[in-house]
């Protein structure tokens, strides 16, 4: 017979623990929303300042307004009503590549950059260095930056030096959002146009400082992202939309013909 | 031209806004994951002690271990692994009925026997008496109790107790969670036998009592279980049980003949 | 160690069999897709009528241009392009009891009636009698008729006679058409008005009398849609338009002050 | 405003159109459902040999049993069996890169070798020649071959020859399954050992021969799975094993300790 390990929730008749401890008299009351998802994920319970910086990574990526994924998940409750989870789920299944990816992305690239680093540098100008490098480099392979420029926010997005500014306070700059801090500062002068550090970008610098796992940082924009379409959900409640979004795609459909999709090695 | 109202999240391209409120300088760093997240669905903030309730509530529904949302995130991350949001997003689809409903079924059972009383009961002996009325109503209809009753934690589940103490101190019982402390003490006269008020109830009954929209109650409940799965993925990630999970019904299948679904009036 | 039997797929290394038949000479090649959906579920080969009306329920069903699914597929492939099976989820979400609920609530509701009927009407007149008979208690109850009326087609829903047509041209027009007809013709005497019998609710009755399982009608619709969706999917490729939706929305957002959730009893 | 062009459904009071066609006319009753479904996508109307080969690939791709997206589905149903829709998109959620993706990228990885060849091969000779270069690069890249080998069927998989078969019966073996015949006749000379080419490999080079969208091949297995899924719950409806397979995992879980996520570079 398998046998499945988990240090996750556990119960018997009597009790329930959480990551070996009582859910009841050590974790109800006593451990915050954002704490408890950052050591749900990290097996260990994070420190008031790590918690800080979390929860900010996750108040700048829980809500954008009028998104896609805020829009599907208000017309999928607008078709579904009766299902809460499908509204929501639908909604998280818009954050891939393009939209949330960047906070992935930009972890991923700056820890492969890092990772390949020993010594890390031990100032600014050690990292400046890196920086010159790591950017020349991807100029050459035509590749883009992760994390570098924001179609709105062309001159800065105020999330990011809020955020370097609580993990400052906190003392969690580690080397990840160093590096992404020497990158805002040498690029210009290998691009020959300055670009803002984006927040999602920043958000994934954090969350690598923090020592979460790289392959679930677009996990933790997700969650945020949960309270975010509920929040949708609730106004769509109130002053609903969602009508009338499908209406002006609807009434403004235009028949043509049917364009075949064409055969033979030419396609794709 | 439609326009769309919304009091979320906006931006220029110089500010960014979350609910009316600077969120570089107002939100991040200075409101809490929990706290954001009923500021979002209820779009006012909450009190320091209706933030210590509703993240006692998240906490009380975050993980269960291997319920068939967290096996259904694992195999899905499985066959999928490069798109964590199809793995939540799999997971959450199983918040329905059975399983994440009671929170939800709760509330909203409590909610009416509360809105169609007026007034309401000033005391313990006045709530009693309506629990009273409420359960030997329900009796005569045929129909159980949301929140009564618990298949593992039969004397009693410990999240409960808790949830009302937590309650209590924050000075935030209100009329959901009266009603259905009275039901928990009345209803062994009607129904002969003690069922215990489970954990996913009174979750329901503190939610209602927090003011928050009824027809999300499951919502919370699916943002709880969000920060749970990527517990569940990040364990997964290093101590793997997916693959032998999905062995051990494949490598047991036993291969039998068809049985045709009856056709004709007989069926459904 | 438990079992789980199943007459679906199953393999050795040197075969693979689907229901029974060998895969690859018996089911390749020699089964329609529409047959074969219908064989996976009822676990019975269907006659080549049974096939036909299935597969114009099937067309019926697969497309209504920008439906609020085949905006959410758009919407979500523009978000996660790496994800086509979220694109499709996503879409399938939209699939409950609004927009694509019709075809299982006219279904089932039909077959209510069917099954506490005995013996069965023998001719038009017994039907007309027991149709007036439902929708009169139907109107007493204050409850509208699954399937009746449309909001383009107001005139009559084209879907309608014509499968009629082929049910009647294949021989099976069973105890839920018939009933569905009588409906259509009896109801103007009871409503004061004439509503058409819509093309959702006629498909909801032709697969009920094929004996599909009650329970799973609307996995039928998803069926269908599925197919239509990777056609929207197939569109957006060539000619996107899921961008210019999202845009005409974010561009036209309106910032309003939140307005409190109204807490206490009021709520709901 | 803007304006939404599409060619798939539409529709006025009295009529419905689909890829330019009255739906009621001219669709119902006189298309298959595999042949509507490579319409809607290619936006052209097969031929009945394309059909016979696009159902076949359908058929071949339906069901294996007890995959993750089955049991996902089925896990689904049981916690939300409200939500049929739910749990039909949850089993898609699984069809990613690991277990369906093989259709898709082998469809992608013979269509760059063809694409890049001109003129393409006249006889076998030629495409044994190509598909020498193409193993030979391959290896030395150090990376695999879509569709070659299977962990079950490691002597033949018996999709495939059928599925050769059914398109040579058809006069529909292309580039695709040429170059793929020919990686069969060739690989064991550069690699030292004989692999079967796998009925998901030869799907996506059938599918690919049929100039389907080269994006979207792996909506066409989702496609098929789906009404496998459907199977999959009409089977759990009448011989539920489900909740069987959560006990089985639940009851065999084991508590162990946490194990805290390495913090610093050393992780990822």
């Amino acid at each position: 017979m398998p046998e499945y390990p988990t240090a996750l929730g556990a119960s018997t008749p009597t009790s329930i623990t959480l990551l070996g401890h009582d859910l009841a008299s050590e974790v109800m009351g006593e451990v915050g929303f954002g704490e408890l998802a950052f050591w749900l994920a990290a097996q260990r319970r994070p420190s008031p300042g790590e918690t800080r910086v979390f929860e900010a990574v996750l108040a700048a990526l829980a809500d954008h307004g009028f998104t896609p994924t805020a829009i599907v998940t208000r017309l999928t409750y607008l078709s579904a009503p009766d299902s809460v989870q499908g509204a929501l789920a639908a909604g998280l299944l818009g954050g891939g590549s393009r939209f949330l990816g960047v906070t992935e992305d930009c972890g991923r690239f700056l820890h492969e950059v890092v990772a390949a680093q020993d010594p890390l540098p031990g100032d600014d100008a050690g990292w400046d260095e890196l920086a010159l490098r790591t950017v020349r480099a991807r100029r050459q392979q035509r590749r883009l930056i992760p994390g570098l420029g924001h179609h709105v926010h062309k001159d800065g997005d105020p999330r990011t030096p809020r955020l370097f500014e609580i993990a400052a306070e906190e003392g969690l700059i580690g080397p990840h959002l160093s590096l992404f801090a020497a990158i805002g500062r040498v690029h210009p002068a290998v691009l020959n146009r300055t670009l803002p550090l984006n927040g999602a970008g920043v958000c994934g610098a954090a969350l690598a400082d923090l020592g979460l796992p790289l392959e679930l940082l677009r996990g933790f924009a997700l969650l945020a992202r949960t309270a975010g379409l509920i929040g949708q959900l609730a106004e769509e409640l109130r002053r609903p939309v969602a009508n009338e979004i499908f209406l002006s795609v609807d009434l403004n459909n235009r028949s043509i013909p049917p364009e075949p999709f064409p055969t033979g090695e030419s396609h794709g």
